[in-house]
């Protein structure tokens, strides 16, 4: 062991995720050095504050604010900083010094990914991300190599764990939105702000990740449309398992072809109906998994913890020695390939089936009225589902529909419920939800 | 595209998954070039009757008799023949010639994996065998490389679909085993000869497989504990579905610590209950999956087809493109790493818990002797539950007793479930069976 080779390792930043990468390079420097086959050394902590209190006891002398000659002088550089910049500068600079660089940022990957790729690829180092996307899960090597020879046509992922686990509580409790936040905040599964979480802003960034990787064609953030779950109420959810499904926040990539036969992929981050036995509906709680269709391999999941310090240290580690082994043999080395260029979809191209809640008057003739306006705007029903109220109060008789479409385009669909909307027999249009896994 | 450089591929074997990676080879020959950055060039293709009727129409001057040839000129050889011989001289023939080889042989891996290893690292070329365990999953390259920052504890596989497809019929219809066996081959899941399925065999090639590479030691066929599906009864899944478990065949490997911090892992594939609440429970019909876990991820899941052509092919085709994209880059190349040397234990050292069934005469006293017996013995029970049977026709009552105890040794099991056996009040044992994921 006394002749091998020693690898430094800088840390750039020193939370959650970061004290545990630390604790386990110190830990477990024996282990980490017979899978290597070098000896990974840390060598500094760049932080804003060297005194901060930490999750873990760390050595004092590790921990420095100069973030910009601790990367000088690495061989790898694990940037755990978040946010665009300084953590931006600090890749390039790592990188162009011909550093191997595992970073979690997914804001970052999502932004700017292209200007890093293109200075790995410049540099010949490696730029890897696996910690980005589902925490644990390990879900970007295996698209981008194990699926390498496959041609992936969907992605499904439940990518966030915060708004998992909020729409969980809200499944098996009964509970309203805002009560099912406060819950996840008391328990730590939701930020003060959860504004990032929400609004599916983080789920949007990986949604960006996994179509670039999944569709070897790069897309950012502005390609994917982004509905969040704030306005997904109790009522939702208890007619959504009524008819026998879930709601879940979708991060979907998916390849559509047009009548032409062009290509194009549709990135998109929504609220979803799916059946209650789609392997998908089962995830529960704060745990994240991948749903992906592939013309040869068929349906394919992984499952894990998509967030935490330990199980996100651990998509860290896996990048870093899988770097350090590839370091140690020496030779090139290439992160990426954008071999496609399939364009992004605006959602309005996208199509699924939809869920959609209508207040009616019980009347003769409703159904059929109705029935006809959706196949007017090309939109064919799947189910249609009536269940009668009566308000003792007011002695007046309402009906509850429930309808199911097939697949139609958002264009259509929402052409649809502006004419149901006019119907005088209609009294209120009370969930429109885009369905998948049926 | 006219600039690229050509890589040689020879297949061996046209069977059910060789005539798919042919048809893919040649119909996405233009992606996969794209994807390498080489072109792959189907050179041939070994058969034992090149006149054979295919299950792809395939251009006829590809088929050869002669390997040998085929295999000295290749860059990159897949085998997919199957068997020990010729496959393993083909094989190690193609390594020391210098090209990278992909193989889906679990039984040539379970049985002379070391060998095959050490000639690829000796010649610096990729072994690669994705397809070897559960078809189109992603979970060799997961293990070795995205865990290869963390430390694997145990990994649960439902790695072999006939024996999936068969319980599962035996638990949704109440089959008997002859019977879900018999459906399993009109249906194409079961094979006229079922024995390396039923009796676990191949399960337990893939539980050597894995073993080896979750924990970076290498474990040969003879140290995994095997036992099939053949003794499993209607009424064992009838009683085990009673009492909310579903009975899988699982590969199980996992790491135990004696009492002395003495490691080893236990390697083994039998009938056991599952809760029905576990991810793997879920994991129905002719489907794989495998539960791993690891100190720093957690738990995590890989579901996927475990069988077929197309779905296997395109684990074949991953490894392909991995292994043709090295070679592009060039730079030596390295296939294994076996740095941990943690003893294979027999079975008697493994410890799972345990449903056994018990069918008691109904009288004063009983359960307390036999809560005692298990006491005496050091197997703590969890949960015991009888029921009472009265026959009409004898009027004699006699119970059904029903005990799951916690993690206990095989030898403290045996040694229980031989000393109940010798109670004057046991009118018979009618059922061991192991349990996993309580």
């Amino acid at each position: 062991m006394t002749e091998l080779r020693t690898l430094k390792v800088a840390l750039l930043g020193c939370g959650n995720v970061g004290a545990q990468v630390a604790r386990i390079l110190l830990e477990d420097a024996d282990t980490l050095a017979a899978r290597t086959g070098a000896r990974l050394q840390l060598s500094g902590i760049a932080v804003r504050n060297v005194n901060a209190k930490r999750d873990v006891e760390l050595p004092q002398e590790l921990f420095t604010t100069d973030a910009e000659t601790l990367v000088k002088d690495a061989d790898l550089v694990i940037e755990l900083m978040g946010g665009i910049e300084p953590a931006r500068t600090l890749i390039l600079s790592a990188l162009s010094n011909g550093a191997c660089v595992v970073t979690g940022n997914k804001a970052l990957l999502a932004q700017d990914g292209p200007t890093l790729y293109e200075e790995a690829d410049k540099a010949g180092v490696q730029l890897s991300y696996e910690a980005a996307v589902a925490g644990a899960i390990p879900i970007l090597r295996p698209i981008r190599d194990s699926l390498s020879g496959d041609r992936i046509t969907r992605v499904l992922g439940i990518v966030n764990g915060t708004t998992n686990f909020i729409l969980d509580q809200m499944d098996t409790t009964g509970a309203q939105f805002a009560d099912a936040l406060a819950e996840a905040q008391r328990l730590g599964y939701a930020e003060a702000d959860p504004t990032a979480d929400v609004e599916g802003h983080d789920a949007a960034a990986k949604a960006a990740i996994l179509a670039t990787l999944s569709f070897h064609t790069r897309f950012a953030l502005e390609n994917v449309h982004c509905e969040g779950i704030t306005s997904v109420t109790a009522a939702d959810i208890a007619a959504a398992k009524d008819a026998g499904f879930v709601i879940k926040l979708l991060a979907i990539a998916e390849k559509l072809v047009d009548s032409d036969g062009g290509e194009g992929v549709s990135v998109r981050v929504h609220p979803t109906l799916l059946p209650r036995e789609h392997p998908l509906a089962a995830v529960r709680g704060a745990f994240n998994a991948v749903f992906i269709e592939a013309e040869n391999a068929g349906e394919l999941m992984f499952y894990g913890q998509g967030a935490g310090g330990t199980p996100t240290a651990s998509a860290v580690l896996g990048d870093l020695v899988s770097a350090a082994r590839r370091v140690v043999l020496g030779g090139p080395q290439r992160t990426e390939t954008t071999t496609g260029h399939i364009p992004a979809l605006p959602i309005e191209a996208a199509t699924t089936s939809y869920y959609i809640g209508l207040d009616v008057a019980d009347q003769p003739g409703v159904l059929a009225r109705i029935a006809q306006l959706f196949a007017e705007h090309g939109v064919s029903i799947e189910t249609m589902r009536q269940t009668i109220h009566t308000d003792a109060g007011s002695n007046r008789e309402s009906a509850e529909l429930r309808i199911v479409t097939h697949r139609a385009s958002e264009a259509a669909l929402a052409a649809t419920v502006e004419a149901v909307k006019g119907l005088d027999v209609i009294n209120s249009v009370t969930s429109v939800l885009r369905v998948e896994g049926v």
